[in-house]
């Protein structure tokens, strides 16, 4: 008999029918004799309607701790359904908010982290023969404020329930099935994946695959929770996210990623002088911008050109300050692209087996795809290239290192 | 400055522009210098949405605790919208659900009744210049579950926290502006009242007239809390619920109502015993069914016919049980009757004033409605009649005790 923590999307339980499905799941575990927590998300859409609320009710400028109390309305609704679905059809079962479990957040209102969970009330019901179905995305600070997680916040939840629990395996129902080689919508090719460590898992995520919230696998990883990700719609086996293993070896790559989502900003001949880096990019990530690759040139001539990649989401923000900084530093000019794409592969692989790195390059140029930048991590080479190229970078590099083969 | 508490109904808060109109409202209070305390009920149609949602997951048969949970998330989105309407026009505002106020109830999920409520948070967050917007219509039992206290609830938890906080006023917004001599859908003459007692207010609800929730009502009368029942949607005076006072014995009569829900049960020629009465009435009362006006004649030769009213939802188990125990009991035959409706007159004035009663009878009869039934209370006299006469027998007597008159 296990303890296993479930966790339900909000396609899983858009609508009464859908709720029944899932509850015939969780009956189905819980009659096998395990103990089942379960973790869910608002209704599709239900989320997205009251953030359209909270922006309507404020000028697109709503106070941050009402906004939680208002967003996190949602998953009330779900828990509470789910419970009267499984109380129904003869489970004994009990929904909790997270003030009741008491989710301990900090006070970081619309992107709360968990400080900590109390698990007492829950191993209660559980010995009392209840499933406990747990609001996710939700939390109170120590002043019993209402804090929410942010975008995807329920994965966290549940992974951070798994590992205050203990429990066996945290469960990720979603409306794909697993973790794939690549996105399928992109090539037909790609195939689901048996296993992946929790580092492929992340960078992945970081590289453009949306599959579970990078927290929560950071979260996973710190206390080796094992991670199921599968659908709720089919009874297809999933993926599992765990630790490096003995059979993981012998996959050097285990997914090819793109991302459409970055843009490309480049300061010509910049003085090559202590200090320029820190003035180009301390004002960005004040602004709070993300800036993910950055390269710098050999100098030459005491300067240098220094290109990196911010989120297309930011590129008016960074507009504003750079036109400011760039003259600061004394930049000759300065060249915004934003048709640019990232081409990821991942793999643990990597660490032990060499000449990935070439073997991607090579498969790009027979392409005449050009590659714009590189960035390397133990376990991801990144390539920046022309967005035009995107989708035949990732079918020529899916080919190249043979993902389509199970192995 | 004064400490007032305003409660505003579902179709007061359906939208956000109604919502909007709200805070206008209290901005003008607040502007006064007045503290206020928001009170609020779920958008109008929401909470009936919710209970749909409920009855479908359940086939009709909710778990009462899961129940409470689903609908009281309602609420949740209204204070949060409203906090966020105030705080956006530039007012400090703070929405706190029925657990974080602390309002303690008793366990009676769907039906709970407040035993307390912890005023330390409000009273902190009033201090530090905060408008603060309570859910209406739930509160927590000890163990911290969620409940919530029936049918126009709101109103009750208005009114109780108005109490506890010693307000000098409670203030019940909603969609009609006051309390009428009688409904102005029957007849045009109906005249707004400026002030009303508190029992002829339970007497006016108890015989029909629905503009506050009944317990709210009591809880006030126990508390000595002002009432002030007033339109959102203009600025007309609206009704004072309060105590007697001089002025109001001038009034004999207060307000004529109608009540169409009832039906009429006859048991004829039943054994005039001794236990008769509590063998009838147990097994209803068992079944939760209200029985209200109930009239036995003098026992003729041992035996006497017993007349009461019910209310027509109830009909089906009504004669499910009575066609069983009316043989029990040895009566000869039942009769039950759905064509009726009762017609009151309410007034504090009839304890001083004699005479009330023939005048109805009069009125009634030069009208040729026969009167079926009539039961008394110290300010109420009611009388079923034919259901076709209801309509003008509430003009007669809204004539008959010169109700028209501003006096």
């Amino acid at each position: 008999m296990a303890l296993i923590v479930q966790k339900y999307g909000g396609t899983s339980v858009a609508d009464i029918p859908r709720i029944e499905n899932v509850a015939r799941r969780i009956i189905r575990d819980r009659e096998k004799g395990h103990d089942i927590v379960v973790v869910l998300s608002a209704m599709a859409g239900e989320t997205d309607r009251l953030i359209s609320l909270a922006l309507e009710a404020s000028d697109n400028n709503p106070d941050a701790r009402e906004y939680d109390v208002l967003i996190s309305s949602g998953e009330q609704v779900t828990i509470s359904t789910l419970a009267l679905v499984l109380n129904n059809l003869g489970f004994k079962a009990r929904s909790l908010l997270g003030h009741q479990v008491r989710v301990l957040t900090d006070t970081a209102h619309t992107n709360a982290r968990i400080l900590e969970i109390d698990t007492s009330l829950i191993s209660r019901e559980l010995r009392n023969g209840f499933i406990v179905v747990v609001a996710g995305f939700q939390g109170v600070d120590q002043d019993n404020n209402i804090t929410t997680l942010g975008r995807g916040g329920s994965d966290t939840s549940a992974v951070a329930l798994a590992a205050a629990l203990k429990a066996d395996c945290c469960e990720i129902y979603t409306d794909v099935d697993g973790v794939y080689t690549t996105d399928p919508n992109i090539y037909k090719k790609a195939r689901k994946l048996k296993k992946i460590t929790y580092d492929e898992m992340l960078e992945l995520a970081s590289a453009g695959a949306k599959v579970l919230q990078q927290r929560s696998v950071e979260l996973a990883k710190k206390y080796e929770v094992p991670l199921y990700v599968k659908s709720s719609f089919n009874d297809d086996e999933g993926t599992l996210v765990t630790m490096e293993d003995v059979d993981m070896e012998k996959e050097i790559v285990s997914g090819v990623t793109s991302d459409k989502n970055q843009a490309k900003v480049t300061l010509i001949r910049v003085p090559d002088k202590p200090g320029v880096a820190s003035r180009l990019f301390t004002p960005l990530s004040d602004r709070g911008i993300v800036v993910d690759m950055i390269i710098q040139n050999a100098s030459i001539e005491g300067y240098t050109d220094l290109t990196f990649t911010v989120y297309k989401k930011d590129m008016r923000e960074v507009r504003e300050i750079l036109d400011v900084v760039a003259k600061d530093v004394g930049a000759f000019s300065i060249e915004y692209d934003e048709n640019i794409s990232k081409i990821s592969v991942v793999g643990v692989g990597m660490k032990s087996h060499s000449g990935v790195a070439s073997r991607m390059f090579v498969a790009l140029s027979k392409e005449n795809i050009n590659i714009l930048m590189i960035s390397t991590s133990e376990i991801k080479i990144s390539c920046v290239i022309e967005e035009k190229y995107t989708e035949l970078a990732v079918r020529v590099l899916h080919d190249a290192f043979g993902l389509e083969q199970d192995r």
